[in-house]
């Protein structure tokens, strides 16, 4: 068999992948989800904040009348850790064409007490309902080809995820912003790299909430070291997409008082903007 | 008298002027306020989305332990009117440096039923507790002198703010971006203004979140008229303001499907980036 049929043949599908089993659900009572956080989406030693989003974007499709995240705005309060989780969704409103819901996502101390992790207030609507009219400006950046880029598999520089999640992702960076990983940052806030499930499962919403949160943070490239927790996190997905890998775009441009935001842009293979977000992390200055 | 000192003997102070009177809220109940929402906040005929984000915003200022909204997310759920409402905040989660609230805004239906307009989900802190270091590579966007821009009061062109907002708020447009005032839009999503009180009182971070939303939308410079109506504005505050006149520049890059971004940056008298904001707006495409 060719190469490429065996890789067709072998890619995993949209609703059978990694990333689908590790943000099932189990119903416990109306609006009410079990989940088991999976292990596999760490980075150093927290659940990365992405994989956390699409948990509970994935429960929010599930309680609201609508399927897709048009809008998810999530504050970050405690570290999670894999294990045990329950999400509690609260629907705000429902309309015709937008609904609105919240949903917090709990784990338990140790006297089985739940502490809240994060919180998220988010507005679902249906992408395949939208009218086709794109007058968008936004044109995609400029991305050197997939084999002229380098991940965690490429060499020994330290690149980012050398934790369980770089098993799970495809991520190849722009050479550009990898100044870094070979100890000479750009000092430019901008981090690009072409993304995808491992598994070769296609994007679709859900996992576009966890495309925007998975580079190495735009801090490594402003010659910063360290953890860059995210405070907010506010995703827009504007379109579904196209089957192949996404290019992700971040870039940095107020790094000040300990605080610095992160917009992402996310584009897919039909040169379409499928997904904006921004974030408010905090960073340690050196 | 010189004209310049009468003009400053007459400014209003920041807490007695026509932006905090009409953002004042009655406490009620521990975490609940009672506001009558003003319809000096009205365009056209709604009341204007960052006014209501700034009521919340002192509500929550006051639920919280700590008074700057660093990161506030609001959903827009129904059309606000002048007139009665109640603010309910929940206290989430309290932190050293950061808290977190959450807060809705009702008002009421025939039969005096609680019908919710906006939740919101907001970190805050102390502004002044932050370091001082500022690593920013944003610059200022080019902006003419205040008086080579142009507002309601400068002549016939059918600037935004024929209702009663306009009355409130110094808006003095780059021309550059006022096109569409004379039929002549520019195509491009941008919207640039010197921006204040009318009364004088100087910008705080309450006030950054009505500046954010208080241009006219790029929509307008995009060809497009009519509403254009916000689903979900999250504005980060970065810096107090320095007494002054305000400059905001507002961009959209992704008008597609119906829907558009916009995104705010507010620069005070002494060049800080002070507020950062994006939303997620509707349509109508001709």
């Amino acid at each position: 068999m060719p190469e490429a049929a065996s890789a067709q043949a072998t890619r995993a599908a949209i609703g059978d992948s990694e990333f689908d089993r590790d943000t099932a659900l189990a119903l416990r009572a109306p609006g009410v989800y079990d989940i088991d956080l999976s292990a596999g989406w760490t980075i150093i030693n927290a659940v990365n904040g992405g994989y956390l989003l699409a948990v509970l974007g994935r429960a929010l499709a599930d309680a609201l009348p609508h399927a897709d995240p048009f809008t998810i705005s999530a504050h970050y309060l405690t570290a999670s850790q894999p294990g045990p989780a329950v999400v509690r969704t609260d629907v705000v409103r429902t309309g015709r064409t937008l609904s609105t819901g919240q949903a917090s996502l709990f784990q338990y101390d140790e006297q089985g007490r739940e502490v809240e992790r994060i919180r998220v207030l988010a507005s679902y609507g249906d992408l395949d309902a939208l009218p086709d009219d794109v007058r968008t400006t936004a044109v995609p950046p400029e991305f050197p080809p997939m084999d002229q880029c380098f991940g965690p598999q490429d060499g020994p520089a330290p690149v980012s995820g050398s934790s369980a999640i770089a098993d799970r992702l495809m991520i190849k960076i722009d050479p550009a912003t990898l100044g870094w990983a070979v100890g000479a940052p750009s000092g430019k806030g901008e981090m690009r790299a072409w993304f995808g499930l491992a598994d070769g499962r296609d994007a679709d919403p859900l996992s576009l909430l966890l495309a925007v949160d998975a580079l190495p943070p735009t801090a490594f490239e402003l010659g910063l070291k360290g953890w860059v927790p995210t405070v907010e996190l506010t995703v827009h997905v504007r379109s579904r997409p196209a089957p192949g890998p996404l290019r992700v775009s971040i870039t940095t441009r107020n790094l000040a008082g300990g605080f610095l935001e992160e917009d992402a842009e996310v584009w897919d293979s039909n040169d379409r903007l499928v997904a904006q977000s921004r974030q408010l992390a905090r960073v340690r200055l050196g």
